[in-house]
């Protein structure tokens, strides 16, 4: 469905880099979920571009709510959210020369050229505010159920951050950090290494590290929609994500079943599992643990070094460095865009699951009577 | 969708591994292709298990088409594949003790003990057979168009293949080859590693790596549907894939722009990369250059070693030896499976982005005056 | 999805009239429904062709349950069921010549030539003999839930039918009598006008009228998956029906607001409305009133009166007098037909809203907790 | 999927009649397609109440394209319109009292009292201006491949409008035409009608008839997607159309095969049909003739006559006069809508059919390259 995400609850989104505003529709909500402001607001101001090592391009975001919200809460009914964009300047793009790793040339490949190229146009990563201003929907309707996201910086050149180790402690304090990293050292040592590649005129890759807690068992499907499908679907649209592991994931190739299988135990009548290599999924389905996956992050394709190039307009070799405003490394701003993105799979997958009014709690009496 | 994936051409997969027969409907199939009974044997000999290092359950795999092929051809209307279940020992299975890391009590919590539990069910690899049938008809017909994938053992263990260098002969070797490696003694190495393995009553794990090469340029969308996302999705949904990733994958994290960046180049006339770390997809669209992707595939979880588990009917815990028929590792009958649900992806991109008669030449003279 | 639909329990249908079998697959469905063989048999019945009036062709429509069914009750993964081809006379169709009203032609141009074109292949009414098995299921699980679904004939040439009066006793004769009328008398005149009709090599056409009662209030979408856009939508699939409106329909056009809308009032604490003009449906809504729409059935297009026609291979004028084995009308055989598929959008709306699990009862204990 | 429509190209619609904004959003579009401000601005001015016989509240409908335009072409990505809400009156609602045949009750089933209930919510009419405005480019692109739409009033009361006859001259001229009729003679007294209609506080119903010409041979899917099925789903989204009926539609039901077979005949090579009882579809697929339907349109339901209903907040009997600004009959203002809705249909089903490149001469060089 191209720009449509999900079955039960889909989300739309649309909009340019340097058009009049990007956005989003979510269709399938139930109706009566709070909507506040301040939340919206918050998630977004952690993908907004903040520090030293944020590109200089700074957008208010002011988002604007159009349909779907009456009375502070979801009517049920097609939520629409714009976010103008007012920061722009399109004097720093000319077409015609490809950004090595950029959409720039496939773009044209697809769209014969008549795309909005100007900031990468559709593909740049502007796109994904409107995702963040979902999870401020999502994220506080799926923490009222018990279940938590949370995404920090695994790693980020040579530096690691600790793993998740307790969860909801750790997920908590990553809401309330200005930098996504477990481990406090870590987020200094990793601000510098951007920092340092960004004087280089260079750009860094890394990776990210998401828990979801709290999620009810028996979600997802055996074969095509499998959590792994879903997700990766999801986590996948993200520019710049070229990997998704869950649990182990690559590390499983030189383990053996007996040092990964996850051993199952009833404790006070519960039953989970004693480890989480398979990270909270089997065969598709939640088994009831925390659900965990890493993501692969490529640096920032725009450097300002000089690179060959071409340029598909004229059919010649050329040279290019990328001026414009970038950022020298997306991994500290992806993370809220992933903790958002998985809110929308995992909302999805628990209402196509159990009714979009899992989410309300003694509303629905007319209906079934 | 569930059991269904694709937009222009889906496919149902449905069955259990006990049950009468399992099968495929492939629907949106262009009219004309030749369907070559041959070419579909032998894509399901490519997974059948044939060595001391497989399950020791033997399927003739007699497959069975029961609809959309006339003379030899598709006729565009659906295309339905089953293959009877022959081999079947039910006595091996007991219902309520959940074999670690497989997918019993996850299935319990999603079909509340209703599901078909003997050999895994509809969660048995067995499905796949009918993923590989299909790719019998699509992958020949891609080749019609130039277009070729093939898949090998990149690790299993310690062992580690030779990347694809020569993209073409590769693939072609591949083909004719029983054991998916690019290097022979890589090939006699993994068999020997799977075999003390097995002997030791435990599984291994592994990656896979694949190759399309040939691809339309242009073909994906930006944003939910991007290439990646597509092939993730299909990817994810084979039992024991746990990570994918494309190009440079998971090494991104430690890598610098400069460094990982791909460079554009006109030779002769045509736009291409000097390196391929995106795995022929930039912004979520194909440029021309082969798409490259790894899997992460996780050690087949029935191993006879004794494990702690739950038995959840009777809500204890106890303790389980995997017995029946298994393999002690599924890395090489997972390539055949990958190479086909790759080709299913891959046609439904390109029939999506063409039209579905773009796999016919000549014929749609009728429709289009 | 062409020959796929729904979204929480999605039909795929596949076939040809004189292929090896004809056949559908259901997902969705909760686990835990029974699966009654009889029933399945009983619809299949009154679909079968069984008197004077119907095709002399003569088909056991011995049906196979391929997966999805554990010790009698579904196990929640894809349903198949397949009818095989066995009382085919291949002999009596040649190609080229345009059979007037049939797809034959549209076929050609959309097919190229290579479409099974026996019978009317995928085109053939056999196709709906899937739908019906699947009503087998369906009805019964609706009727588990107070839910109750019966079409008959409103009119047939000139002859009338009572319409329903007292809806809960008419739908449970309909589906006790062999002959799908409401009056009796009404029955026997029809039987005897496609009778005459038949003698002359004529064919005839028909309406039907159908209600769905014990519908739950609030299940549809405002816009475009209103219950009229699914109803409608599943039931211009069933060939020969050109024509689907709801409540008074098309006699809405020369009626006053005042002496049509449906006022509301509340008895016994239900509200309700004093007339049902709008079919049980407000703005794309159930509101608990019986839904109630009619059928357009044109005439069987077979007949064996000479026509003039193309052969669209040799491109020339020429005539045909339709041979074969068919019905004078379809109107009666349709009915089941219509149940069943109505059953397909009734419960993939219930699923949509309120989750598949709806159809359990008291089962959902683990995946809740 | 709720709110959204189509498989190539997909219509997403959002907005409440008193919230800030309703709007679209198109995806899958050609790039490359032009967009003509005016005409778009010439579809909504036939859709905007005008004359004494529409509703007294008058927006100036100043639609605003967000996304998906650039120097005056589309981009191929999300095109999105927004048309702000201006002159809203919510004093004149208040919440409970259900107006008799709108969707106040159901939507409270549905929506659990969510809903934004000011001047019908998303259940209004007003959602329709979205799809006006998506005419207005779909249109002229389809116009440029030589396919024509138009609608006109057939019937209202008893005043009937003399049908089709030459395609399109009568197509042009309901273009160029300030009310949609055939004959100027019937314009004037379905006038007179309504406005006597409204005078006594009443609404009036009516039926319209349409069609498509030109259209592609080959184009529709044969169960499922019948272009009966994907016209009926639009048309019945459309609130107050309560029946669709293609060619002889419910007049098929006392007709004989050998009167209203279509019988073919090749003239100047060219194969077409003596009659057009089918509306130009066979099987559920194009056959080139004249795609023909009539919707039946219902009263409006808001009359300032005084009606039973109920408060369903109170759970109380009570009565009502609609007072707000309404329509007494939407005959003429579905006209536009019906042309573009279907023209939403007809593009996405030719785009499935031979890719979104039709739409689009000469340009498609890079990718198949």
């Amino acid at each position: 469905m191209k720009n449509t995400f999900g079955n039960s609850i889909a989300v739309t989104v649309f909009g340019e880099s340097h058009g009049e505003a990007i956005g989003v529709v979510i269709d399938g909500l139930a109706p009566g979920i709070p909507v506040d402001n301040n939340r919206i607001e918050f998630e977004l101001s952690k993908r907004r571009p903040s520090s030293s090592i944020d590109t200089p391009r700074r957008e208010p975001d002011k988002f604007h709510i159009l349909s779907g919200v009456f009375r502070g809460k979801t009517t049920g009914t097609p939520l629409t959210i714009i976010i103008p964009n007012e920061n722009t300047k399109s004097e720093d793009y000319t077409y015609g020369i490809a950004r090595p790793s950029h959409a720039d040339y496939a773009a044209f490949c697809k769209y014969h050229g008549f795309e909005d190229y100007r900031g990468g146009g559709h593909f740049s990563g502007r796109i994904t505010a409107g995702i963040v201003a979902v999870g401020g929907i999502l994220l506080p309707m799926l923490e009222n159920m018990g279940i938590k996201i949370g995404t920090h910086i695994l790693k980020c050149g040579d530096i690691t951050d600790s793993a998740f180790s307790d969860f909801e402690k750790d997920i908590d304090a990553l809401k309330n950090s200005n930098f996504p990293t477990i481990s406090k050292d870590c987020g200094a040592k990793i601000t510098e290494k951007i920092s340092e590649t960004s004087k280089k005129g260079d750009s860094i890759g890394g990776i990210t590290q998401t828990a979801v807690i709290g999620m009810k068992k028996g979600v997802g499907e055996p074969f095509f929609d499998s959590l792994e499908s879903l997700l990766s679907h999801a986590l996948f649209s993200i520019g710049g994500i070229k990997g998704v592991e869950f649990g182990k994931g690559f590390d499983f190739a030189d383990a053996l079943g007996s040092e990964c299988n996850d051993e199952f135990e009833i404790k006070d009548g519960n039953i989970g599992t004693l480890t989480n290599n398979n990270g909270g999924i089997n065969g598709g389905i939640s088994n009831g643990m925390p659900i965990l996956f890493n993501c692969a992050v490529k640096p920032t394709p725009s450097i300002s070094l000089t690179q060959n190039t071409v340029d598909f307009v004229k059919s010649e070799n050329t040279e290019i460095s990328v001026k414009g405003r970038h950022d020298p490394a997306i991994i500290r701003r992806i993370c809220p865009v992933i903790n958002s993105i998985s809110a929308i799979v995992i909302a999805d997958a628990l209402a196509s699951r159990f009714g979009t009014d899992i989410f309300l709690k003694g509303a629905e009496k007319c209906s079934l009577d």
